[in-house]
Parts: structure tokens; C-alpha cells; sequence
């Protein structure tokens, strides 16, 4: 655990920061979030704490991800809380940098990620990855992380940044980490928080419209019918509307077929204003089983 | 002047050799070259050896930024003469990388430059400066150069360069180079060997005609008359045939106005099949002058 935890809002601050911990020969290990940090973020640190001897963790609600009528503005800020977490879960430096601090200037270079975008959240977010690439690669620039590490929640973003990071030699490793989630089954999100307590109630039936589709992979029964059957079952069982509901390859996030190695199940579920996600990672090889959960 | 110089192919070995001599706090300058090399090539090793402790020269024909049609098999290429001269100039690294090594996989992400991109060489070689910006940013990712040096032949491809750095963080500096030319005045460009005779002797012309350009700006002509007279020079007195010919801003490559501290005027000639760049960028504070040409 860290005894001090430097919070930093400039870039350059920062930058020096990190050089001379590079110099003295120490990695660097980065937990980039929005904050409003929950056991998911944490965890993130937890596994950056064990492999590096510096864990930076950012804190920045990025504009560019967000579309118009998106939740910008809605999206929960607690910035007190949030350093206190930080601090506690053994953050050594906490950068949270203002909008005119990240994009002082925009020349209009752009990132834009490949198929994979076009599918699952992509579908219905025209721009969201293009926005998640372009502070990912501003990040990755000013922390110069020797490792970065990602929740599995947030799969096809993890399949992107993967992919960029790939056939773009960008100088960090990207390590995945699995779902954190409520003791009802509920994936930990920053959006929990602005479910109604009937919604929270009802949401825990992503999990479970998940399980049975699972379960219905390995009976081997038809991509159509298993996303057929998640849908009657949300739709049956809670006031939620399906956003959508695919089963791809992953990371290819392209139609699943025999050939992929890994399958992903993935789901988008609105309660009221509110719009959860969730998925589950199925290795296709020597038998089907779920592998990016940490089992509660 | 380097004793030895290494060559390189791979990828990992490069970034083996960077990564050692980083730790033991040594400093990087980068010369990324399409190869065939002449003075101007030369010349920007000169500025990298003067200002940095390892030079890392790169020669790669890439093939992203040519489009359909264009000359990327006719493009002139002689490793072994290229090996020669970078070892003599200075080079204590050459990375010679294969497309298989450089492009193993693509996953589809692209970058796209701004309003910058439109203008200029831009306006006919649709998705050249994306296959720059793709080039540029794997190989400032391999190399992790503090230096990244760069001749203001290809202005257009510099103003976006920048641009991009600025924008996107990359932990490198850009160093403007001013233009190496032949005794006649034609600009040095790989592209030279491809004229005949008769289109060497005619291509001093584009010089001339820039020369004229900036005394009529100096005189306060307006920029259409110009570029007009820019054309009809050319025209008059070669076999050339215009591409273009622009006074804009720079590096921000709009339309150039009083307000603008810098303006380029930049033209491209076909002179056969051979397509020849050239420009002069003046400072437009205190009287105006052409400052990016070595006096001749």
C-alpha cells in the first residue's frame, strides 16, 4: 500500500514524475478509469500493485467517448471518495487531469478502430471507440505504462484497445482483468448507482439470462435461438429492454463459428434512463466453460 | 561518426537494443527514411548525431501510403549503397524492416489527419497522409526516439506530423530540417533519378518559379495572381505540368490570411511520369523571408 499518494492535474508534472522512476529503473503499472471507483477499479489496482513497483491510476471522465444525448453530464463524479479509495487500495499517483488539460487543441487527427467497433455497444454508439482510442493513446503517451490493465466488463473496448495496441507496437502490455460483481450476480458499474432500488432489484437477471445462455452454448444449441432466449428471459423477468444481445468470436468480435478459440456472450440492457452491460468469455476448446469471472 | 553500424530487421531485436541503451540513460535521435538516400537524408543524420548519443536511421518503403497507381514498385530502392552512406554519415542503428514484419496482422484501425490532409499533396493522393500517420506512429512506438527528424521537402507531411504529436502526446520532438538542393536549385528528392535528361535539365524550374512567388508576396500581389503567375512561369519555361500550386498558412495549412505568423508556398510538377515537390515557407513577422532552404 502506499504511505503518500501524489494526486497530479498537469500533464508535464506527471511526465517528470514518471521519468524519474523510469530512470531509477522502476515499472509502471496504469489503471485508467472515470472514476467513481467501485471493487472493479480496485481490483484493477490490485493486480497492477502485485506486478509493479509504481501504479498510476487516472481519473478522467472523457468527453470524447460520450455521443450526443449521452449521460456526460449524468455520469457520477466523487472525487473526494474516489482519492481516499485510490489511496487506500495502494495508488502511488493519482493524475486527474481537467478537459483543457487533456484537449487544449484539436488539428482533427483521428482514431478509428476497424469491425470490431461496429458490432455489440459500437452498434449503437456511432464515435464512442473512436473517442475510447483517441485518450487511450494520449494516456498510454503520457504515462508510458510498462503495463495497463483493463476489466473484462468493458469486453469490446478490451478487444480494440488489444488490436490498436498489437498492430500499432504501442510499448505496454494490456492485461485483462475479470468481472467483478455484486453478491447478487450484478456487475459492479459506476452506472449502479443511478438504477431506482426496483431496478437494482430486478438487474441481476442480465447474470442469469447470461447463465442460460451459456448453458444452452453447450447443449449446442443455435447462435440465433441462444440470443432468442436471453431476450424472452430479461424481457419476461424485469422491466429491462434489450439494447441488443450477440454471441461473436472474441477478440474478433466477427460471427462465431467452430474455428474461434473463444466465443464471447454479450448483452446491453436498459432499466429507465439507466443502460447496463455485461458478458461472459467462453473458451470454445476442450469443452465449453466461463472464464472471466471471479467467481463470488 | 559510428565505428559500427548495426542492421536490423527485427522488430524485437531493435527494441532490445533501444531499451538498453535508454537504461543506461542514453539519448535516441530517429531519421525515418523510404530509403535511396541522398544529402537531404544526410543531412537530417547530421543534425541527429550532432544533438542525440545513438542515431537510429529507418528505411522502409511503405507501402500504406501509396495509393492505387502510384509508383511504390517503381520507387527506387539500393540497400546495399544506403547501408554504405548511413554508416559513413553517422548511423549507429538501420532498421530495415520487411512489410511482412512491419504489417503482420491488421485488425483495421486506421488514423485519420484533419482539415490538413485536404490541401496540398492531399487533395490528389487520397489516404496518403492516413498510411504516414500509420507508418510514423508504429515506428515512433518501436524506436521511442527523444528526436524525430524530418525535412521541410515534405512540408505538408511535417505541419501534419506535428500536428499529430501535439495532439496525441507521442513522447518524441519533431526537428524541422531545412531543404538540401542541387547546385541548380532543384530540391534533392529519391524521386530525381526517375527524370530523363532533358526533365533534369527543366526542373530548376520549380525553384525559379517559387523564388518569383515570394518576391510578388513581398510585394503585396495578391495570392490567386500568385499562383497564377507561379503556374504560368512553369508552364511557360518547362515540359512540367502543374499539380498544384497554394499560398496557405503553416503549419495549419488554411487559407492563409494577415493573421498567420508563417505561410508555405507549395507546388507539385509532373515533369513524364516523375512527380516533384518543392515549397518555401516564409515568416510573414518583420518582413517577410524564406526560411527553410540551406543557402546554396
Amino acid at each position: 500500500m502506499a504511505i503518500e499518494m501524489a494526486v497530479v492535474h498537469s500533464i508535464e508534472t506527471l511526465q517528470g514524475m514518471i521519468d524519474r522512476n523510469k530512470r531509477e529503473g522502476r515499472t509502471v503499472g496504469f489503471v485508467p478509469t472515470m472514476g467513481f471507483l467501485h471493487e472493479g477499479h480496485l481490483t484493477l489496482v490490485k493486480h497492477a500493485r502485485e506486478h509493479n513497483d509504481v501504479v498510476v491510476m487516472s481519473i478522467f471522465v472523457n468527453p470524447a467517448q460520450f455521443g450526443p444525448g449521452e449521460d456526460f453530464e449524468a455520469y457520477p463524479r466523487d472525487v473526494e471518495r474516489d482519492a481516499s479509495l485510490a489511496k487506500e487500495a495502494g495508488v502511488d499517483i493519482l493524475f486527474m487531469p481537467t478537459s483543457e488539460e487533456m484537449y487544449p487543441q484539436d488539428g482533427g487527427v483521428r482514431i478509428l478502430p476497424g469491425p470490431q467497433s461496429k458490432v455489440l455497444c459500437g452498434a449503437s454508439r456511432p464515435g464512442h471507440f473512436d473517442g475510447v482510442l483517441k485518450v487511450v493513446l494520449k494516456l498510454f503517451n503520457i504515462v508510458d505504462p510498462d503495463r495497463s490493465y483493463f476489466g473484462m466488463k468493458d469486453a469490446q473496448q478490451l478487444a480494440i484497445i488489444e488490436t490498436f495496441v498489437r498492430d500499432y507496437n504501442l510499448r505496454t502490455s494490456i492485461e485483462r482483468v475479470p468481472i467483478v460483481r455484486e453478491k447478487d450476480g450484478l456487475a459492479k458499474s459506476s452506472r449502479n448507482v443511478n438504477l431506482t432500488e426496483m431496478e437494482r432489484m430486478e438487474a441481476p437477471v442480465i447474470q442469469q439470462a447470461l447463465k442460460k445462455g451459456v448453458l444452452l452454448f453447450n447443449e449446442g444449441v443455435s447462435v440465433d435461438e441462444i440470443e432468442r432466449e436471453i431476450t424472452a428471459h430479461i424481457m419476461e423477468n424485469s422491466s429491462g429492454i434489450m439494447d441488443y444481445v450477440s454471441l461473436l468470436s472474441y477478440p474478433e468480435l466477427t460471427e462465431y463459428d467452430d474455428s474461434s478459440d473463444e466465443a464471447i456472450l454479450a448483452c446491453a440492457v436498459k432499466f429507465g434512463k439507466t443502460r447496463l452491460i455485461d458478458n461472459t468469455i467462453m473458451s470454445t476448446k476442450d469443452g465449453y466453460h466461463v472464464q472471466n469471472d471471479d467467481e463470488q
